[in-house]
């Protein structure tokens, strides 16, 4: 069963932040909500917030893009000094649900193994924001959303973004939260990209930098990946060039199949090997026949399916071409190192043995630039055969690597403890 | 363009090796062609042998198959004493057209680095032989062929076929062709699958095996790459549940996903960023579109399109579903080593360092299992950043090896030299 994304159309204007019936963290920086629209009535079956932004955002592609929307949720309370906010930048099909249900599909939220009271993210000590990434399908404006200018669903018009336009819409959100300087920015995988891009780009914002499992620039091999998942998408009859949403169905077969491809990069071959083996579906013996006989069939077919209902297939398509333009490198006369001159950010870079989608060696690349300018650097791998989804799982090593780094910044940043 | 299969489909009945108009050792035990039928103008098109075989198979399944074809190809001589033979097994997309053009493409033999005057599988001294696997789409059985039954395709009523089947139907061909002992049983990927499983079965009639960047047993991540492959064709709605084939359409579009996922799968990551980096393609800047801006993208969406060309995409279920339930141990209790108890035959396995798809573990895993039964093996890790296509392409030190090890095994089977 595939949602009705268009419910999610969003055509508020002025700068607001609307608060909603979920954790408030935030209500001295809220305005008030205006008279109930069709979009309130959206809100309010979601908990978050949705800042809307009247002034234009030049994108990297020579667009202007506005009036444009940004949905983030917020965890903890901003302090009188504005000292505590973690910003955490969500991966490619991430959103802003760090720690509580989803609100389609009700399962746990995507890092509350991290995020909470008493956790090493502790919502009783910092101020921990997240916002749906542009281009994305939770909220913020993405090609899932009406085009103010067509009254149609953007679809392939949406311009296609990239992760510094991203991390320029989330600045737009933090200079509205009043918030001077971050405390931290952290995030895996996309996020992490994002982590660096804030770094590179807004330097004395943020004191404390943590991206994990990522890197500075997207490689061959993760090119192949996301193409595959986009071809995946656009072969399938029902994407329609990427004008389905007014057709009433989704390229979910498609869609499918990039994740299924997407799922296996994320886990590590021993991961599979320990989960499923060559272990049967519920069955003595082979049937001979195109069923899943194996539990990794039947757990990816899972994966498939269960994605595309909650997920964008046009989104998909935005989000990993972003990926794939990420080069910060190359923002920077191809020498990554130049990223990062005079930065005074406190980082602290983290990578998983068996994560063969961004592996260590790109993690360490990140190290030595920052080294080659002498940053404030520390640089840990984490033993595991989680593959890349160790991230978004429970790693005591890498907890507890987190929690000392944040600790240390905290004294610096003179945050008091709890 | 998708040329026509139907034009393959072969009714012959009786035991009969149909000589062509290609290079030819095997005329001694050719019968005449039978007079001209569409099944005979079709041997006319293309070079090789076809062996119709009238007794029926008893395949893994527990189905019956016959009358059956098994399309062959041979190079080199048969000398008087039938010792100099040595049977190639083709991996999963390959066919029996090791050292000449293909004859759908024009593209030189898969192997045609290896085979031929001189070379490592010197055709002055030895008698090659390769047969398309039973289930592919080259002439021998499979779902592209008319089932006698029906007088229609088989398509996805043809029987799940397993390696052992493959190897049970070359088995028939070697007998045709009065071999009593193959020299030796040599192929890379799915074809070290038969070669370990000709050892197996057929310990006596090999005297040596030279299993090449495979495995014993298919793994969880292999299983789970292939399940996407097969879920890009089955959704690809002129897939039409198998029965494409009367439709004039073929899933194309589906299948080239399929071969793109897999393709990736083939390379490593280093060498997918030494051949391709983050290079764009004809163009200075990026597009900000989703057209294939970079070069890694152009490769994999040429081999997606040249690959439907030649591949039928029932046979890719078919043989990918037999790789999967490929697993030698579980027909020996679970032991591997029980599978080559009491062997005689000389094994040399080869695996490739930065090959993931089949790594060096999985290679050692068989060499652990020979030497448990006292075994003659040799085993070689060639240091090559090709990743598994490393077999198909000119590596001198697994050339050397080969030579090698071929050269010692012919002066133990009195193969004078030529």
């Amino acid at each position: 069963m595939i949602p009705s994304y268009a419910g999610l159309g969003n055509r508020l204007c002025g700068l607001l932040a609307q608060p909603s019936d979920a954790i408030s963290g935030i209500t001295e920086t809220s305005v008030p909500a205006p008279s109930p629209t069709r979009e309130t009535a959206l809100a309010s079956d979601r908990p978050g917030f949705r800042l809307v932004v009247t002034e234009p955002l030049l994108l990297d592609c020579g667009v202007s893009l506005g009036p444009y929307t940004i949905a983030y949720q917020t965890y903890g309370k901003l302090n009188a000094e504005r000292s505590n906010a973690i910003l955490i930048c969500h991966a490619l099909t991430g959103d802003q649900y760090v720690a509580e249900p989803h609100p389609m599909t009700g399962k746990p939220g995507w890092w509350e193994t991290l995020v909470g009271p008493g956790k090493v993210l502790d919502t009783g000590r910092y101020f921990l924001i997240c916002a749906n990434v542009l281009g994305g399908c939770m909220g913020s404006t993405g090609p899932m959303e009406i085009n103010p200018a067509t009254g149609k669903p953007w679809g392939l018009s949406f311009p296609v973004i990239t992760v510094a336009d991203m991390v320029r819409a989330q600045k737009v959100l933090i200079d509205h939260l009043g918030i001077e300087t971050l405390f931290c920015v952290t995030g895996g995988s996309m996020g992490g990209m994002q982590v660096l891009q804030w770094a590179a780009s807004f330097p004395e914002r943020v004191f404390a930098a943590v991206p994990i499992a990522t890197a500075a620039r997207h490689s061959a091999q993760n090119i192949a990946f996301h193409e595959v998942g986009r071809q995946a998408i656009m072969a399938d009859p029902e994407w329609r060039g990427g004008n389905y949403l007014d057709s009433g169905r989704r390229p979910a077969r498609g869609l499918a199949v990039a994740r299924m491809a997407a799922h296996i990069t994320y886990l590590s071959e021993q991961a599979l090997h320990r989960k499923f083996g060559r272990s049967l579906q519920d069955r003595q013996g082979l049937t001979y026949g195109f069923d899943a006989d194996f539990q990794v069939e039947n757990y990816l077919r899972h994966q498939g399916i269960s994605f595309v209902e909650r997920f964008d297939a046009n989104s998909y398509l935005y989000i990993t071409r972003a990926c794939d333009y990420f080069d910060l490198a190359a923002e920077h006369g191809g020498v990554l190192a130049n990223a990062f001159r005079g930065t005074k950010t406190r980082f602290c870079s983290i990578s998983f043995t068996s994560d063969w989608l961004y592996p260590t060696a790109e993690n360490r690349a990140i190290v030595y630039a920052l080294n080659a300018v002498a940053a404030n650097v520390s640089f840990v791998e984490i033993e595991t055969d989680k593959g890349h989804d160790a991230f978004l799982l429970e790693e005591p090593e890498f907890f507890a690597t987190l929690r000392g780094f944040l600790d240390g910044c905290a004294r610096h940043r003179g945050l008091k403890s709890e």
